[in-house]
């Protein structure tokens, strides 16, 4: 990997050889991938990219960590649309909104991006299965992505996982195990076997590489809009991976001389599950939260990647926001209604701390935000459901709609 | 309109001007879009569809029967992604096998494609409210992509429509009417009701222009397999305009000499409602059946548009199958599994269907075919449960896993 120089533990600062399959520091701290940014500004420019007709993820792919012989997984991950929201942006009183729909990816999740990484790295540290422990959507696309792939999967799914998530994991056929539990739980069995069977690791917070993947989102949000970087990027908060891998995007593209400002972070997380933020706000080490939201994907009580999230939001000069549920809901309803995009919870949850950030006076009314949406409503109907209410059911008879027009 | 030339009936040739809001010929028959070709190959060639970096339905605009100056509508529909699919090649015993995935749509079917033309059309007849009936997909796809445009729309359908499509409809902030009794129920009342309330009537067997849009699925495939047309199109049938679509298609390329050969459809239905195949089997008049399939997308037992459906398999000189639900069901497990694509039971039954093609000796082994797979798993994830099964349920304690590795 000519692009590569190698991996720094966040903590200690400890290097590393990028290994395919290295995962923490020996001091327990995270790893970041290291980039040669001259080689690779060498290598990528807006107009190789304007020419550049692989519209997925891998036409950054001088921006990620993969050999060089490594063929680009089968799925189309990536290159999800953005939408300009006039309507929804004068409902919440911004004045350039966008939205981001990362639900249109493969298995309907940002986390695709991730995944497809993950199954390019475990072939090239030669395994044949891959395995991690998932709110639902990393344990979904991990299983889409192995699967078109040929490889084998084994998932560790916490029994709160909704249905569709769990049906998406069956038809792709890995192996699940629902844990009975919270996340921590299921997070701690998927290491304990992940030590004890040699699968290839695909936990986020502790494989280097999956954040890399993710980081692309925020490369096609750059060169979506044109190169013109966003004032701001609100996005949900939960292991703390997708943050930091928002804001390494921006920072590569930085680096590499192809943008020439950096966005502010909107970090949004439930009222009922907000470590990350209020560790972020406070300075205080992180605290372990009970999981109370709906919004599953990014209940998480005890976040892996801290350190790389919190770091995130301090150096984009970020703002920190929790919603309620009920917010979540209506934001849900304000997506769908405006823009024609179906956002699970968590996928709607950034939209929704969006809202209160303008309504307390924490952004500028003048900002041109993108609201990223991590994840497709389908995957949770019932929360669907609940946003938006029931069907009227009538008898097929024209005197009976009379009432209803 | 320079590139059409007028509506004609395709039961007693009487031709119409094109207006936005024809619907059937004064005879009772559907009416089909009659184009100049050789104004529209004076328009688009190989060449400039290479150089057209519009990767959505849209740069088939040439061949869409759209005003000049009406703007594309706001969702990023068509350019869905095509995958090959060797180890479900050699499972199902054909040389090639390619997967075109239009599950991959922004309400997460093929029936975004024409739904986006209604929208414009709805523009262009410049009115404010559009209304189905529909199994299901066409209303989620009619509802996401009017309110993206900022239109209302009023759905009429079936109670048994499942849930995911159910709250697509809510959340896009449709009118919604479950209507107690089957799709033609549902169809009844919807006509009804147009014509009482003066909505516009996006009915794909009554408003011709529908079908215009899902044709794009089959210029994507020709364009995507690099203009080699395949042998055989696989594709699941209900109402009869998706096939009408998909035959038109490749009619239209053809034509405008974008291709030099035609592909043979698979036209395939469920064994517990499949009107249009016996129809085109027999020559008999088409006879209504019951409904009796999981596939819910295809269960439609007074299919409104059996003329150009059938049509469209005989001149492809085409094979009709038909398929159980454990067939279907078969057939989500192997898309899954081999492809990393959960289908909807309609999505996974062109596969089902091809697989039984092969099986009785229908289709030359060595063929090359393309399957559609027409809707995403997530919209019915019931039966992805009865597809493949549960999670195993387990307790956080390693050695619980043992007995399972």
């Amino acid at each position: 990997m000519k692009n590569v120089k190698c991996a720094r533990c966040v903590v200690c600062g400890k290097e590393y050889e990028p290994a395919p399959d290295i995962t923490l520091c020996s001091c327990g701290g995270v790893l970041d991938i290291i980039y040669d940014y001259e080689y690779i500004a060498s290598q990528v420019s807006r107009a190789t990219l304007a020419a550049n007709r692989d519209f997925t993820m891998w036409r950054y792919r001088s921006f990620l960590p993969i050999r060089e012989d490594s063929p680009a997984p089968p799925l189309r991950v990536g290159w999800s649309p953005i939408y300009p929201a006039p309507r929804l942006a004068e409902i919440i009183g911004v004045k350039y909104l966008f939205i981001k729909d990362d639900g249109q990816n493969p298995t309907s999740s940002l986390k695709d991006r991730a995944s497809a990484v993950a199954v390019v790295k475990a072939r090239e540290a030669g395994a044949d299965t891959v395995a991690c422990a998932s709110t639902g959507n990393a344990a979904s696309s991990l299983a889409g992505n192995a699967a078109a792939a040929g490889l084998s999967s084994v998932i560790f799914v916490s029994s709160r996982a909704p249905a569709g998530k769990v049906a998406q994991l069956l038809i792709f056929g890995a192996k699940v195990f629902s844990v009975e539990g919270s996340y921590e739980d299921a997070f701690r069995l998927s290491a304990q076997a992940i030590e004890k069977y040699g699968w290839y690791n695909r936990n986020a917070a502790i494989n280097p590489y999956l954040m890399e993947g993710k980081k692309t989102v925020s490369m096609e949000i750059a060169e979506q809009l044109a190169w013109e970087v966003p004032d701001y990027v609100a996005v949900s908060v939960g292991d703390g991976c997708t943050i930091a891998g928002v804001w390494k995007g921006f920072k590569d593209l930085y680096a590499a001389g192809l943008i020439s400002r950096l966005p502010r972070l909107i970090s949004v997380q439930a009222a009922g599950c907000c470590p990350i933020n209020r560790a972020a706000r406070t300075g205080a080490p992180l605290e372990p939260m009970e999981e109370n939201t709906i919004a599953d994907s990014i209940a998480v009580g005890v976040p892996r990647n801290p350190v790389k999230a919190i770091n995130a939001i301090r150096e984009s000069g970020g703002v920190t926001v929790e919603v309620t549920d009920v917010e979540i809901l209506e934001a849900m309803v304000l997506l769908g209604k405006t823009c024609g995009v179906f956002a699970e919870p968590a996928g709607a949850a950034g939209t929704a701390g969006l809202m209160r950030a303008v309504r307390e006076g924490l952004i500028p009314k003048d900002a041109r935000v993108v609201s990223i949406v991590t994840g497709n409503g389908l995957k949770d109907t019932a929360s669907g459901m609940k946003a938006a209410g029931q069907p009227d059911r009538i008898e097929p008879d024209i005197s009976r709609l009379d009432k209803h027009f």
